[in-house]
């Protein structure tokens, strides 16, 4: 199975390097830069609007929508009821980063809410997945939790862990560099929704996200002297790294 | 004509550098870093509060104020109603960029509002052109709407065209990084802006303003790895270089 | 009396790295990534949320408190208000960082009053303390400020001052640079309360926070091309300084 799935997620990234995908984020003030960064990157076109007053518009032109909990206020809790509702009639798919829920209990109540309304993946680190389900984040956990609300679960770490519930794989490629710069988690997120709008497995695409994100750390990596110069250089190694280099480098279990 | 506009051009760039003009932006949260990273490279003093109840203290110490509509909410609308009250009493000069708004109506409504207001520039792309004027953003159309709106149009692509109606000019420098980066074409309105501060002939400004950005990208391009280490060389580039470097390397027709 | 204090200082930064402290700011959009990246880089963990909704809970899970007025709107006077409370009912340290106030009466005098909440730390350049106090900010005003306010000033530029009222040292160490990136000084503010995270005596910690940023400054200045290499290679500096480097090349009189 992993061959064939790591051969489709290589695919997918020159898939949205040619169709450019419009990813319409809502997320965190801190990421916006980053994350639009490294949607323009690997390709796609980001979009960043959050007021109420002009979700929809910014939504109903998208091919996948992105919704980050991060530094949510009341603006972005409407504008994320909206964004959804419009999501929903035009059939936009969608990716949610329930980001630091483990920290503010009614994010985490949102979180909870608005994971039952069928995001296509949710991406998250175990803390958050431990808010979420209520529950130690096991693998059989967030198989449940894939299940039950008939989505994949992409749990990153030191290894990731992507699962439908009924396919689960691990992920070994990254770097620790990536827990060192702000916002990494969040522009992986933005990723995973890219993919999702050019293949419709959401699991297949889930996983191209991820293993797109930690080659790109890995190749950083090799020439970074920092935290500083990683991030500068995985935007350089995002625009440029080849398909087969995703399908060569793959540590997929 | 060309030649001595190339001359005056160059030369506010040192007039920006000398007199380190303040530029008040309203502008959107993702573009904030790098728009202020952008004018104190060039030597101006940027500040960038948004809030109804703090903007016309800055405005009216301001040089020149932009007003760039990404990320527009309600408060963004609201400050942009009160800063263009300052700015027009007070005789600052303000420069307009209608960031997306063949994005969303509601934001091309209130562009075309503002634009009656006398802006020094309005400087956008085609597709942000084509949205503002209601038609194809032929160089002739660009002509009407600067004659009709007593401004200067500066369309930035591939190729960029600055025109008062009476004037026209067609720059060709940058480079293709510079559409694989978010927020420089923000940026650049930003230097616009800082030359406004300093020259009363827009037409001349907007075209400084261009320029510099165009040539420090063709600068940082030549060391670049990829769209990261271009953003990171394009501001070392902007503080350095020479106005005889923009007064060499202009390809201005 | 200095030898001590940066023997002291410089082994706060391995402490820091160590115990890994939270440190919650409120701080304005246009530094948040560059802030976060600084606090990583030094070994504590950032949040960033500003909504009065999710303040309490942010704040009550923290470490240390950072409160910088820039960008100021009603979400973060509200939330500022709230955190404040919380801080002082849970017994965590603040700092606070009066940004830009002499641009903004409506915001110096915010400051003003949160000034008499007993911030541990504040920070601010020459500027800002001119406003806070409302006089020119000699070393004798500072000092004064700081007994009144039962709080140590910390007052950087060229050279930096840090006083307690009972205690004042300079600080030499720094570089051109860092006034040439958006976000050095706000950034700053957020290291010293890093520091005042694992140090109880804030003259200690406040000389910590501005060794460590102006010794990085310095590092980094030495391979940097231009402001933009200089901000990413002073996240590196920050993330590998050893506590003996800030020993060995702290410039404290």
């Amino acid at each position: 199975m992993t061959a064939d799935l790591v051969a489709r997620a290589a695919s997918l990234v020159a898939q949205v390097r040619e169709r450019r995908p419009r990813v319409h984020c809502i997320t965190n003030t801190v990421v916006q830069e980053l994350t639009a960064n490294v949607l323009l990157a690997a390709g796609a076109i980001p979009s960043m609007t959050t007021s109420p007053e002009e979700i929809g518009y910014f939504v109903s032109g998208a091919d996948v929508l992105l919704v980050n909990l991060g530094t949510l206020d009341k603006e972005r809790r409407d504008a994320i009821e909206i964004a959804l509702e419009v999501a929903r009639d035009d059939g936009i798919p969608w990716v949610l980063d329930p980001v630091l829920i483990e920290r503010s209990e009614p994010r985490a109540e949102l979180a909870r809410l608005i994971a039952m309304k069928e995001p296509r993946v949710v991406r998250g680190n175990a803390a958050e997945f431990g808010a979420l389900t209520n529950a130690e984040p096991t693998p059989e956990a967030l198989d449940k939790f894939a299940l039950d609300h008939i989505t994949v679960a992409a749990c990153t770490g030191a290894v990731d862990l992507v699962t439908s519930g009924a396919k689960r794989v691990q992920i070994e490629n990254g770097h620790p560099y990536m827990a060192q710069v702000t916002g990494i988690g969040c522009a992986e997120s933005a990723l995973v929704a890219a993919m999702v709008a050019v293949e419709d497995d959401e699991f297949i695409a889930a996983t191209a996200g991820l293993l797109l994100m930690g080659i790109a750390g890995e190749t950083a990596a090799e020439i970074a002297q920092g935290p500083g110069s990683f991030a500068v250089a995985l935007i350089d190694a995002l625009a440029k790294i080849a398909p087969g280099t995703i399908a060569a480098k793959a540590r997929v279990r």
